[in-house]
Order: structure tokens, then sequence, then C-alpha cells
């Protein structure tokens, strides 16, 4: 279908900009429908949607071997590769993951509050879908499936535009989506995948302001920081996770050790890991705390004062204490306290996730009152940031600018509201 | 003040993005004061700045005179000196309305919501401020105190850069204003005025991402565009509107009579006011309707059908029933029914205010589910649509996008929230 799309353009000569005109408009006028179906039948919907896809897994398996053996060809890393590759079981995961978000609530339709005011006209503001979402990724093709049934649980159609090296993953994905879609009464242009080979297509959905409502970034920092520097269009969007734990003087140690372990080790490669850890002048035991991430092979690199606890610390430079490393890298500072390591969070975080170990519970509810970032955690593992572990079912990213929704975001954060008032004559005097 | 910073500005070469880059960061430091003060003494501090700005009433006075000397001397319209003149009366009002904001309940603290994981962890979504707010607006000085006082009640700093024909007028407003928080403990750069002369001011603060955390524009719709058009910056911001009113068949003649009258007319030059009337082909008595408007003096411009009712409807051009006239004109339009006046809303609507007048319960229903407007009204003028009227004190403005903020925005949307993951030594498996 995409290929379709992209020979109709180039064969009428279409610009870009016209093509996403043109798909973001049916786009809207099939969102009017998916807006006014009850949310049963969307739910409905999405549930034959992930039968469809379960269905279709030869089909897409087969798909994922070309992009495979074309990103082998094109000499993709092996991390890509990995985020690339579907085998029977990440593919029932990825049908799995839309059944489960057909089963989630539907925010759509929740009065937020009422009011009655004293002339008699009585107002709420009602969750409705935001309209048409923009989502633009990478190399992970479960992002096709996904985003799009989180979009179309909570009323919105979408515009996905995917990278190159998944395109033949995508299409064969989209295109079962679509069809248990359409099977449940859902219009085709609900979900539609934007031409992946002309990297023009997301520049004319960055300046899509007024077709596309909002665009969700998924993918690498340059990505993300480009959407962000381009956009025309409101944008959801998660920068670096340079997220801090604080250990206190207060900390229970055994406490400290695995919250500093986990949330540093579990996962290297994910948002929510830590990348930097504080520790107390006073905390009485900075070796016990370094020693067992040293054990698991991490590499530390602290400031003066951490580097004379253990030989093994390497020095850090300016730029570490900004750095996402998203690997065993870790690099380690001691402060003065409450007030020296807000300083440092304040001055080096990315706001996305910034914890505290402490039992002193007036030191632990400073550092959640003070700390600015959108997830503030005392007492637990930075790696608990997502949106499955808040119980949010699911999540669309997490959201590391102030307006809208910050932290985990999932179906609450792509619906909008409006104000319905009514009245019995009400003229303004 | 102002006066000062230009002057430093020139004196130092500095750049206007240098400029706002410098007066941003000191709004931030101040704004992390303002964050941690007990929501009374932010209260306190607001009274203390009305109190100031009935104190320096002459101060105020007089420099407004030479705003409106200068502007009578540049040609301004009268409806401009109209909006830049204060008189004693007028100042009472602005002082008054920051008093007013000063009793307004703070939603900073509030917990959205809370829930408990089967782990144990506590989560909690807490609001808090923005952070730092760009106010850019035209020639109303009001704005510089109510923008202010919003703002700084919500635990937010704000930059105020208002148009050149007010510059006396914010200047010493500002000053009083600021006289009377620092009187009560906020620090002077929570509250700061933009050198007004330099255009260059907006642009820098269009650009002044991870700086401005958002800006709001009030002023006519050249601005705004031009804000919207520019900003790097998130923008809450409304363009039109160009309000439906729907007389669907079911209405009480007398009570649709009175709200199309009151619509229209009872001030043309808010953004509430009713742009285009649409007639149910069916109502029985659509000269009824329109003889009260005619007979105050009201233009009327219809389509053929509309034209019928009366000989003194001029005829509508297609760019009619995309106006936003602010005066005494009406487009008038003859509908088919519901479907057709929700399909002509759909195509038209600024998605401002749009409201029908019925009886038919399922036809108000379906109108206020389907009519995708920041407010839908049902039986009453949509000259109601206004903060205060809506019970919410006051408003900072009225907002057409669809993220984080829709229809009339108060405290509630110049906040945001965090998440607060309370737990005891979890770690994620």
């Amino acid at each position: 279908m995409a290929t379709t799309l992209e020979q109709q353009a180039e064969q009428a000569a279409e610009s870009m900009t016209d093509l996403v005109e043109r798909l973001a408009r049916a786009a809207r006028t099939a969102q009017a429908v998916l807006a006014r179906m009850p949310s049963p039948e969307r739910a409905r919907a999405l549930e034959l949607a992930a039968q469809a896809l379960r269905r279709a897994a030869p089909d897409v398996l087969a798909a994922n071997a070309r992009d495979i053996a074309a990103g082998e060809a094109n000499g993709l890393s092996p991390a890509m590769l990995d985020r690339l590759r579907l085998d029977e079981k990440r593919l029932e995961g990825i049908a799995q993951a839309v059944a489960d978000v057909a089963a989630l609530p539907d925010p759509t339709g929740d009065v937020i509050d009422r009011t009655v005011r004293p002339n008699g006209m009585v107002l709420e503001r009602v969750r409705i879908p935001i309209g048409v979402i923009g989502i633009i990724y990478e190399s992970r093709p479960n992002v096709t499936a996904d985003a799009a049934a989180l979009c179309v649980r909570a009323g919105n159609a979408v515009l996905l535009r995917g990278g190159s090296e998944a395109v033949h993953s995508n299409r064969a994905i989209h295109a079962a989506l679509v069809a248990g879609l359409v099977e449940g009464g859902v219009p085709a242009a609900a979900v539609q995948l934007l031409p992946t080979q002309d990297r023009a297509a997301v520049g004319a959905m960055l300046a899509a302001a007024g077709l596309i409502d909002m665009i969700v970034p998924r993918g690498g920092k340059s990505l993300v920081a480009r959407v962000q520097a381009d956009a025309r269009v409101p944008v959801l969007a998660h920068l670096d996770g340079n997220n801090h734990t604080y250990i206190d003087r207060s900390a229970d140690a055994d406490m400290a050790k695995a919250i500093a372990l986990n949330a540093k080790l579990r996962r290297t490669g994910i948002c929510g890991a830590m990348e930097t850890l504080l520790i107390d002048a006073c905390y009485p035991d900075p070796h016990g705390l370094l020693e067992p991430l040293l054990a698991a092979g991490c590499e530390l690199r602290g400031d003066a004062r951490a580097q004379a606890i253990d030989p093994r610390i390497l020095p850090a430079t300016d730029e570490d204490w900004d750095t996402e490393y998203l690997e065993a890298i870790l690099t380690v500072g001691i402060v003065d306290g409450i007030d020296d390591a807000l300083a440092h969070i304040a001055r080096h975080s990315s706001k996305h996730t910034d914890a505290i170990v402490a039992e002193d519970a007036a030191v632990a509810e400073r550092f959640l009152s003070e700390v600015d970032s959108a997830i503030v955690m005392l007492n637990a593992s930075s790696q608990f940031a997502d949106g499955g572990e808040f119980g949010l079912g699911a999540e669309i990213g997490i959201a590391t600018g102030r307006l809208h929704a910050r932290g985990p975001v999932a179906l609450e954060g792509l619906t909008t509201y409006k104000w319905l008032v009514r009245g019995s004559g009400q003229i303004r005097p």
C-alpha cells in the first residue's frame, strides 16, 4: 500500500507536502468516524487487529527477513539488527500488546469536572481524542502496532512514518493491522503508513500545522532533536534520560546497594537507567556501595573525591556529568548533603527521572518537592520509569517537556478535552 | 528599569538573544524561590502588589498620559487609544483584579491521582508550576498586571513583552507590581519587563526553547499568527473566534431570539461574539429571529435562502463564512437540519465556541458530542465564553489549540505535573 502511494505520488509529480496534506485530510475524516464509534466497538476492532496480526505471522516474518538481509548487507550494527529482528515470540508479543491496549479503559467521554454556575448553566470538561497524531520512529517495527493501537483506542487517527531499515516489516504489520481494524468498522484511513524512503516525508509532517495535531518522535536523540527543532506541530518528546540517584547519609546501606546496582545495570539501554550516582560525603560506606558495580563490570568515572574511594575509578570529564551513556558506564560524584545534591541535579538533570535513597523523611520530602523532573523517586530503582510499571498498561513515550503530559504517557496523554455548557436560555447581562 | 536594561544591553553591545537568555536565567532562579514559597505567602505578596498599584496611581496615570499623547501624535485609531487609555476607575479595576487573583485557590501541590502498585510503590501526580512563562501582548496595559498576577499565583516567573504604544504605562505598572511583590518576599526577577522598542526581543523570546517554557500571545490575529508560525517554544494561543449559533427547528422562539441578539450584539468586539447564525430550514419563524438584529442596526449577509427572508439582507461572499467580524455584522445561513449544520460548522468553525438552540434533546446531545470546538454550548449565548463567567476567577486567554489546555485558561492551565514515586527499596526484576 505504501509502495502504491509512493508510486502514485511519483506519477502525479505530487510533492511530499501535498501527499502529507492529502493523507492527513483523509485521516481527519476517518478520525471523525472513529470518534463517534462507541468505545467497545473500537476495542473490538483492536482485538480483530491483534488476531489479524497473528494470522499474518508468516507474511510479517518473511518481510522482516528481507529487512534483516538488507540491513546485514548495509552493515547495520548488531544492536540495530537486534532492534529490527522479529521472531515468532516477538511477533506474538506485538499482537498481544495490541490486544492488551484493546482491554485498557478508554478515557474519552470521561468528565474531568463539572460546575453549576449561579445562573444555572452547567459546565463540564469532557475528554475527547486529540485528533490526528503523527508518529516518527526508527528501526523497531513493533512501534507500528503499539503506537497505532494506543492512538486508535483513544479515538485518534494516526500517520506512521517508520525507518527505511524496517520498511517491509512495517508494511506487513500495517497491512495486517488495517485489515483487522477495517473488519471491525474502523475506516482504513485512520491508520496510514507514510512513504519511508523519502526523507522529505518527515519534513512535510513536521510542517503540517493544522493538519496533524501532535507529533510523537520515537527513536534516538538525533531524531528527537531534529523533530523538536523543526516541528511547526506540537511535539510530545523525550530527549535524554540523564538520570541521577542520590544516596543520602541516612540511606539504608543494603537498600542503597541494591537500588544502585539495579538502576544502572538491570538494563543499561533503557531511558530509565541511572547515569549519575551522587553520594553524600557523609554516607558511611561508599566503597561498599560501589564495589558491586565494579564487580559487575561497570566502568566508573568520578570526581576527585569519588576517585579516592577506589583506584579503579577513572576521572570524569566535564562532559560525563551531562552524558546519557545507555551502557555500563556510570559517573560518580560526591556531594555535601542534600543541598549540594539538589544543586547538582538542577544543573545536570535532563528532567526525566531522578531518585533519592534516604531514611530521613524530611530530606526525602525535600528531594521529592524540589527536584523538578518528570519523575522523582524515593527508595526505588529509576528503572521503574515506564508506563507499564506505572500501571498505565502501555506507553506512547516518556515526555520530558513541561506541557500537556509529563513522564510516561499513555491513553490519557492522547486525549484533550472540550467544555460542554448546558443552559436554559441564559444570555450574558 | 526597562530603560536601564536597554541601555545596558546597548552599552555592552549585548544581542537581544543574549539579553533574553540572561533575563530568562534570572527568571528561572527566581521561579525556584517562588515555587518553594508557601502558597499563602504568594497570595500575600500579590495583595501587597495590588496595594502598591493603588498607591502608584498618580505615577501610572501620568505615564499613561504620555503614552496617550504619543499615540495621538502617531495617529493611533480611536479603538487603539481606548484600549490604551487608563483612568482612576480602570486602574482600580486592574488593582482589584490582582487582589482577586491573590484570593483564588492555588492548584499547585494538588494531587491529581494516586496509585499503589502491586509491589508497594505509591505513585502520585502532583501539580507544579510550569516554570518561566513569556507573555507577548499589544496595547492593553492591564495585561501587565493581569498576566503577571496569574503566573505568580501558580508559582511561575514571567517575562512580559508589551507593545511600544504602552511602554510608559507598562513600566509604571510593572514597577509598582514588583515593589509590592518584593515587599512580600518574591524575588524581583520573577516578573520582568522586556525591552519594548526593539522588535528583536519578540524573536529572541520565540527562539528561547529551554529557557522559556511557554509563550502566551495576547493580541490581534497578526500577532498570534506570527507567534504561532515562528515559536520554538510551546505556545498557548487562540486565533479566531469565528463562532456559530445554530437555531434548530425545535428551538424555543423567544429563547432563540434573545440568544441570537445577545450572542451578536451585547459586545461585538469580544472573541466569544457570534459571527455566523445558522438557521434550520424548518425553523418556523426565521423573520422573527432576524428582525430584532436588523432593528438593532446589525448588518446581515446571507446565502440565497437567507436573503429571501428579508430584502435588507446582503449577499454573503465565500469569505464571509470564515470571517471574525468583531463588529455589528453577521453572516446568516439556512441549513437543512442538524446534519447540515454540523457539516457547515466542521468546515468553517475556528473551534472557539459554537452553540445550538434546541428543545429536542437528541439533537442537542448530538451537537454537543460532535462539534469539536473548545467550547460547545446548548441554549446559551456564546458571549459567556470567558474565564470569569466560567467561574475560573480570571483567564490568561482562551486556547483554541488542542494540547495542554483548551477554552478559557486560568491557573490550572499555568501548571503542569510531576510524578512522585515513594518506594521502600523496590528494584525492578
